[in-house]
């Protein structure tokens, strides 16, 4: 049983300003709550169904320092979503840190990627594609958000994000950087260096005039039919692949 | 000012029953509706703030049998979202029609896409590569849910979705049937016909076992990293790039 007091803990770790403040965060769901389990991040706490416990208990044994059976109501009533299906669970934030110096592998730089869904859709597809490391804009949705770490369908526990003033990481980037417009080179006729920034703009008014003076190259979608524009997660899958494909 | 009666209509035809029965749905947003007012979708009715009507006028004169001026709150309690930059409208639904049995260009399958965000961003992302015709089983999301109108960012008035026995449609479809698998041929060395149908699966199950025994040929966007899977909108824009590049 999930006890009272828990559950405001847990509804209040709902409010970013309290997530940190405690430097903690939730985790909805079977899936999710496994590949926590799985991964570095310090675990807190687990409330699981009888047999998300039992199907998972050498892992809980070995990472998580206290945990409860639960039902799925009291799962679903102390979470923030309509339905779960076997676990929640509470872990540490990393600390925010930046990708390393010699990073030699591409990088995302996310320049206010606001809506939690395309957020959580870009963690996923950039694991995927290998990517480690994402810099997001101050204004980028927080990582931590439930909505978000749903949407990355476990990745957050394999892509770090790093929050900073976006301009300023640019600017002291040593590297190409690279950022699609409906004015740039043709994506597919471009030679992909190993390494390099990729800036993925804001989903209504695109990267930001600031962002794009810091850009050394501009790329383009080949839009055949009629829509202006992309979705800024879509973007990301297709400059992805092609990227991908041309360092082969 | 929108008349009680008429909120109540629009707040019926949230509900997919009742937009079958009257064969009308609702449009939100200035953007969506301006789209609305230049398609060939017959209008029914627009509302919308001062600005939007004199901005507007000229469409709303050849288009809209009916308009009225509304404030900004007034569009909120009359529409389904929590903002609305300037207008509503009611239209009339297009018949369900199958694409024309001469289609030589790529068509999309969508075997049981359910979240109105994916379908509305798949649509969108069709719209981008220029495919006009989607082909979607019974258990796809709606259409004209409000959602999925909003997520296709205007592509709605570009793009045929015909709702279908699914498998019906592929037993009878002439030519190849493409689908993504884990063991497929990478996608990047196919060399794609003219035509053909590409098929998305379901968002958490995939491409079902009935319609995969359709499938003709098997394809696979390359892995690198982590990621269990990739998002079904994510690799509907990754293949349709690919495939349109295969082609030039």
């Amino acid at each position: 049983m999930i006890s009272k007091a828990k559950v405001k803990h847990l509804k209040a770790l709902q409010v970013k300003k309290y997530r940190k403040e405690q430097q903690c965060f939730v985790i909805e769901g079977a899936k999710s709550v496994v590949e926590l389990l799985q991964s570095e991040f310090e675990v807190a706490w687990v409330a699981g169904t009888a047999s998300f416990i039992t199907l998972n208990e050498r892992l809980l044994q070995q990472k998580s320092p206290e945990w409860v059976v639960a039902t799925e109501p009291e799962l679903i009533a102390a979470g923030s979503f309509q339905t779960n299906d076997g676990a929640i669970a509470i872990a540490r934030m990393k600390e925010n840190n930046a990708p390393p110096a010699h990073q030699h592998n591409l990088i995302l730089a996310l320049d206010d990627i606001r809506d939690p869904g395309n957020l959580g859709t870009i963690i996923r597809t950039a694991d995927w594609y290998g990517i480690q490391h994402i810099v997001a804009s101050a204004e980028t949705a927080d990582v931590y958000n439930a909505k978000v770490l749903s949407a990355t369908m476990g990745s957050f526990s394999r892509v770090n994000v790093f929050y900073t003033n976006l301009i300023e990481f640019i600017s002291h980037y040593q590297g190409p950087v690279f950022g699609a417009f409906m004015d740039g080179e043709d994506v597919h006729e471009v030679k992909f260096p190993k390494g390099g920034l990729l800036v993925i703009g804001n989903e209504a008014n695109g990267i930001s005039s600031a962002v794009e003076k810091l850009i050394t190259q501009k790329i383009t979608i080949p839009r055949i039919g009629g829509a202006e524009s992309l979705n800024a997660a879509i973007a990301t899958g297709i400059l992805l692949d092609v990227i991908t494909q041309s360092k082969k």
